[in-house]
C-alpha cells in the first residue's frame, strides 16, 4: 500500500506569486507605458498593494469567487494588478483579444459571463459599439485615472479604475482554495466557428511560470528586466506577468506602442535584457534598428514564439546584433510554453548557419510537458527528425476541454494540438505546417511553412503565404502569395528561380501572386482560409 | 461559486523527471566514481533505462508499492538509479546517513522498515555490525558487480547489484498515483532522543527540484555541470539528482573521495561549472588547492549551505578563485533549499567586502516557501534586520509531521526550524543561531555563529565553536574553543584581542579552551552538546 507523503499540503495559488515577489523583491520594478502616453513605474511591493486595493473593490462590486471579470487591455501595470487581483479572488481573469471581430468579442463576454469589464482608452470605441449588446457585464471599468477616463456615449456604468480603488483598503486576506479552480480565461479565435475557451487552472498557470523561469526557457532572475510584448490578452502574454514576480525580474510592460521606434526606446532607457514576442513584431523592430543604425546595449536575449520564426530573421539578430534568440512552441490550449528551442553546449562549434538551422525549429518540451507526433491512425512515429505526424502533447498545463465545450478533444489523454510536426533523435520538435495548411501532393506533403520560409529569405520579399490549391492529377499543388517590400521589384520568375535552388523541385510552387498585404487575423496570424476562400480554384 | 480549472490533472511524479532527461536530454552525460575507483560514464537515457531494469528486479523480489528500501551509499550512478526506481515504483527509498552510530542505523531501518537495503563495499563492515539487528531486511545489495561485491561474514543474504538487475528488462511502466505519495525519508540525526523522519512527496521533491533550477538558485540548464559533493544520503543531496535531469546538465557523482585534491581533479577533468556542498568540503578543497597554487578553470559557482559559511572562506572563493558563493539554508524537513543568498543587481558597485557581507547571510526564500521569524510569544518580528527569533518556514516542499510521530510539530500551520535568526527590509534572512546554542547574558542574546565566524577570521585558527556557560550574575556566558592550524601559535590573550577588535565588548568570551579537534556529528556539524557536557559548568 501506497505511503502518504508528511509534507504541507498548500495549494499552488496565483496570490502567492504577487506576495512572494512583495516579500522578498519588494524594491524590484514594474515599469508600464500609460495609454495616455507617459511612462509610470513602482514597486512589486506596491504592485501588491493595489492589487489587495483592487480585490477589495471589486468585492465591493458584489462579485464572488467563480465570477468573470473581462478585459480588453493593453501590457500595462493596472492590467497586471487586475491579474492577481480577479485570479487571487477565486475570481476568473477574462482577457479579451481586441483586434477579434466586435460580433466575436460580444459572443465571448457573454459566453463567458463577465460580470465586469476592465478596458483601455483606447477602446473605448469598442465599447460603445458592443456594451448594449452585453447584458450581464454592470460595470464598464477604464484602466486610467478619472482625466483620462473618456465618457462613452449610451454606457452609463463606466467607472475610472483609481476612482474605484482609491477608497479601498491595501488590507485584503487572499482566500486558500483548490489549486486546480479557474484562474484565467482565453478565447482562441477559431477561423470556422465561434472562438473556444481555454480556463487556466492557478496550478497549471502557476507550474507554467516557475518553467518559464528557468535558464533554459526564458531564464529570468532579479538581474534581468523583461519586455513581453506578446500581449496579455493573448496566453496571458505567455505567463510572463506570472514568471517576472517568481524571479525577481524587473518587468517592463509597454502599453499601447508596440511599433519599432517604441519599443527600441523603451528597450534602450529601461535597460531590457530579455523580450519576448512574435515574428511580425521582431520585424517591425528591426526595421527600425537597420534604417537607423543603432544597436542594443543591453538586450541580449529574445524568446520567439506563435508562429514560426524566419531563419533569416534569426540570423540578423544574432549575427548583426548578437541578440540570442529563443524560438519556442505554444497555444491557447497549453497555457504557454511547450518547447522551448535553444543551443546545447555542443553547439559551441559550429557555423552561424548550423545555429540558426537549428533555433529554425521549436525545440525540446520543458520539463513538465510531453511531445509526441503520431500518424492519421493515431501510431506514434519515430523521432528520426523526418517522420511527420500531428503533434500530440501532455502535460501538467495542457488542457483537457473546452470551456462550456460539450466533449474533451483528448486523444487518449493527449491533446491534438493540428500542427504537423517531426521530432529528432534528441528530442528536438520542428513545426512543419498546420493539419489544415499542410499542401498534399502525389501522396507526399510539402510544408507551406518551408516554403514561406524560404521566400521570406529573398532580399525583396516582406511576407509570403503558401496555401494548397486542387489539382486534377496531383490533388493539390502549392500556390504562392509575395508582397514585396517597399521600392522592390521583383517577378514570378526570380522567386520561383531563387525556391528552385532552395526546395525540392516538386515544392517549387505552380503559381506565384503578388499582393499589397496579406489578410491578418486577431492574433496577428496570416488568415490563410481568406486566401483560400479567394484563390483557392483549381489548378489546370 | 469557484469554477474548476479545464486543464489535464497529471500528477507531479519522480518517474516523470527521469524519463524526461531520457526523452529531452538522452545524450547527456552521468558520471561517477566507482567505490572501487575508476570512472563510470553513461547517459540520461542509459540511466533510465538501467532505473527500469531495478524496478523491474525489485517487483522481482517481491516488494510492492509503499516498501521501504534503504541506502548506506556514496553519490554515484547505482544509487541515482536507486533514487528513480524505487520512487518511481510507489516505494519509498530511504537514505541512511553511513556516518551516524550503528545503533541509531540499526533503528532507522527498522524504524523505516526496510525490506531491501543497497549498500556500497566500503560500508560492508557496517553491513556485517547490523545486519543481524535488521530482521526485516530480506536483502542487502551491493552497489557493485559481482567482482567488487564483498563477501559478508555471517550475512547470507548479499546479492551484487548488476547480477540482480541484469536478467531484467528495460521496459517498465511507471505507474500513476498520487503526487502526494512518499518518495524518500531521510532521518534527522538528533543529538538526544532517537532520530526522527522527514518523508518527501513526489509533490514536493519535484517542485523544490523545479525551484532549484532556477536562475537564482543554482541555475541549472544543459549548459551545466553541476558536482553535488553534498551526500545523496543527506536531504537527497539538496535534491540535485532530481534537479539535472530536469535541467539536462551534465552531472558528475564524486563516489567516495570527497578530500580536496580527488574533488579538484575530478572538477578538471569533467569540466564542473557549478558545485555544492558543506563549508567543511570547501575548507579541505580550498586547502588543496592553496598549497598547489591551483586555479579552477571551469568551476565558477558553488552553493554552500548545512552550516554557515565564514566570510573569510567566502571572500577566498570570491577575491583569489572567482568563484561565485552562493549561500543558501535548508534542512531535512524543507527538503533541501528554503533560502539562497545571491547578489541582487545593485550589488554591482559594491566592494568586496560589501558582498561578501552580504553572501554570508542566507538569502531569500525562494518562490513556493514563506519565512517568518517570531518572540517567544510566537508574535511575528519585524524585517529590520536587527530583530532575531525564530525562523519558522511554510510551503510546498516543507514537512508538517515526522514520520510515525505522534503529533505535528507545526504552529498555526508553519514549521518551527529551531533556528535563531534575523529577516531585513528586503526579505534577506540571515541564521544567528540555533535556539539551542544562542547564549542568553544580561537579557540580550550572543551569536555563537557570529563569535565563532569571528574567531576563524583569524589566520591561525583551523577551528572553532562557542557555547554559553551558566554565569551566577548574566545568566550565560561565552565560553569560546579553538583549533589551531598545524603549526601555529595563539594564545588565549591574543584571540582575545582579535575577537575585541571585531565584536561588541560584552560579546568577547570569557575564557578560551584549545582543543586538538572539535567533536563531529554524522552530518559533519560540530556536537556542541558534547561540549557541554564535558566543558558546561559555570563560571564564577
Amino acid at each position: 500500500m501506497l505511503q502518504p507523503g508528511l509534507m504541507m499540503d498548500r495549494p499552488l495559488l496565483l496570490s502567492s506569486v504577487i506576495e512572494h515577489a512583495a516579500a522578498q523583491y519588494g524594491d524590484a520594478e514594474v515599469v508600464s507605458r500609460e495609454t495616455h502616453g507617459p511612462l509610470f513605474r513602482y514597486t512589486y511591493s506596491e504592485c501588491a498593494a493595489r492589487a489587495r486595493k483592487l480585490a477589495n473593490a471589486l468585492a465591493g462590486l458584489g462579485l464572488q469567487g467563480g465570477d468573470a471579470v473581462g478585459s480588453i487591455a493593453w501590457n500595462n501595470h493596472r492590467h497586471l494588478e487586475a491579474y492577481y487581483a480577479v485570479s487571487g479572488s477565486g475570481m476568473v481573469m477574462h482577457t479579451c483579444n481586441p483586434r477579434l471581430h466586435p460580433q466575436q468579442l460580444i459572443y465571448i463576454i457573454n459566453h463567458a459571463e463577465d460580470r465586469v469589464v476592465l478596458f483601455d482608452a483606447t477602446f473605448a470605441p469598442l465599447v460603445k459599439g458592443i456594451a448594449a449588446h452585453c447584458p450581464n457585464v454592470r460595470t464598464w471599468v477604464c484602466l486610467a485615472d478619472a482625466a483620462n477616463t473618456p465618457a462613452i456615449e449610451g454606457v452609463a456604468n463606466v467607472l475610472a479604475y483609481e476612482e474605484l480603488i482609491a477608497p479601498c483598503s491595501e488590507d485584503f486576506t487572499w482566500p486558500e482554495f483548490d489549486e486546480h479552480t479557474g484562474a484565467a480565461l482565453c478565447y482562441t479565435s477559431g477561423t470556422t466557428g465561434n472562438p473556444k475557451g481555454a480556463l487556466y487552472s492557478h496550478r497549471a498557470i502557476v507550474l507554467n511560470a516557475m518553467s518559464g523561469c528557468l535558464p533554459g526557457v526564458l531564464s529570468l532572475s532579479p538581474a534581468e528586466t523583461i519586455l513581453p510584448v506578446v500581449p496579455m490578452f493573448h496566453i496571458n502574454a505567455w505567463c510572463i506577468p506570472y514568471a517576472a514576480p517568481i524571479a525577481g525580474a524587473k518587468l517592463v510592460l509597454p502599453g499601447p506602442r508596440l511599433d519599432g521606434q517604441s519599443l527600441y526606446e523603451l528597450m534602450e532607457s529601461e535597460a531590457v535584457t530579455v523580450s519576448a514576442g512574435v515574428p511580425t513584431i521582431w520585424q517591425a523592430l528591426l526595421g527600425h534598428v537597420e534604417q537607423h543604425g543603432l544597436r542594443f546595449s543591453t538586450m541580449y536575449r529574445t524568446a520567439v514564439g506563435g508562429s514560426a520564426m524566419p531563419q533569416a530573421l534569426i540570423a540578423k539578430f544574432m549575427d548583426t546584433y548578437g541578440v540570442e534568440v529563443r524560438h519556442g512552441w505554444g497555444m491557447t490550449e497549453t497555457t504557454a510554453v511547450g518547447t522551448m528551442g535553444t543551443l546545447m553546449p555542443k553547439a559551441k562549434n559550429w557555423t552561424s548557419e548550423q545555429k540558426q538551422a537549428l533555433l529554425a525549429k521549436q525545440g525540446k518540451s520543458t520539463f513538465g510537458v510531453e511531445i509526441k507526433v503520431v500518424d492519421e491512425q493515431g501510431n506514434t512515429l519515430p523521432r528520426d527528425g523526418t517522420s511527420q505526424g500531428e503533434l500530440m502533447v501532455r502535460g501538467h498545463w495542457i488542457m483537457a476541454s473546452y470551456y462550456k465545450g460539450e466533449r474533451s478533444p483528448l486523444v487518449d489523454g493527449w491533446f491534438p494540438t493540428g500542427d504537423i510536426a517531426t521530432i529528432d533523435a534528441e528530442g528536438v520538435m520542428q513545426i512543419r505546417d498546420r493539419t489544415k495548411d499542410v499542401i498534399k501532393t502525389g501522396g507526399e506533403w510539402i510544408s507551406s511553412i518551408d516554403l514561406e520560409s524560404a521566400a521570406v529569405a529573398h532580399p525583396a520579399v516582406a511576407m509570403a503565404a503558401v496555401i494548397g490549391v486542387k489539382h486534377p492529377k496531383w490533388d493539390e499543388r502549392p500556390l504562392l502569395f509575395v508582397v514585396r517590400k517597399p521600392g522592390q521589384t521583383l517577378s514570378k520568375e526570380e522567386i520561383l528561380a531563387f525556391l528552385a535552388e532552395r526546395v525540392a523541385k516538386w515544392w517549387v510552387p505552380d503559381d506565384v501572386i503578388f499582393l499589397d498585404a496579406l489578410p491578418v487575423g486577431g492574433t496577428g496570424k496570416v488568415q490563410k482560409s481568406d486566401l483560400r476562400k479567394q484563390y483557392g480554384g483549381v489548378f489546370s
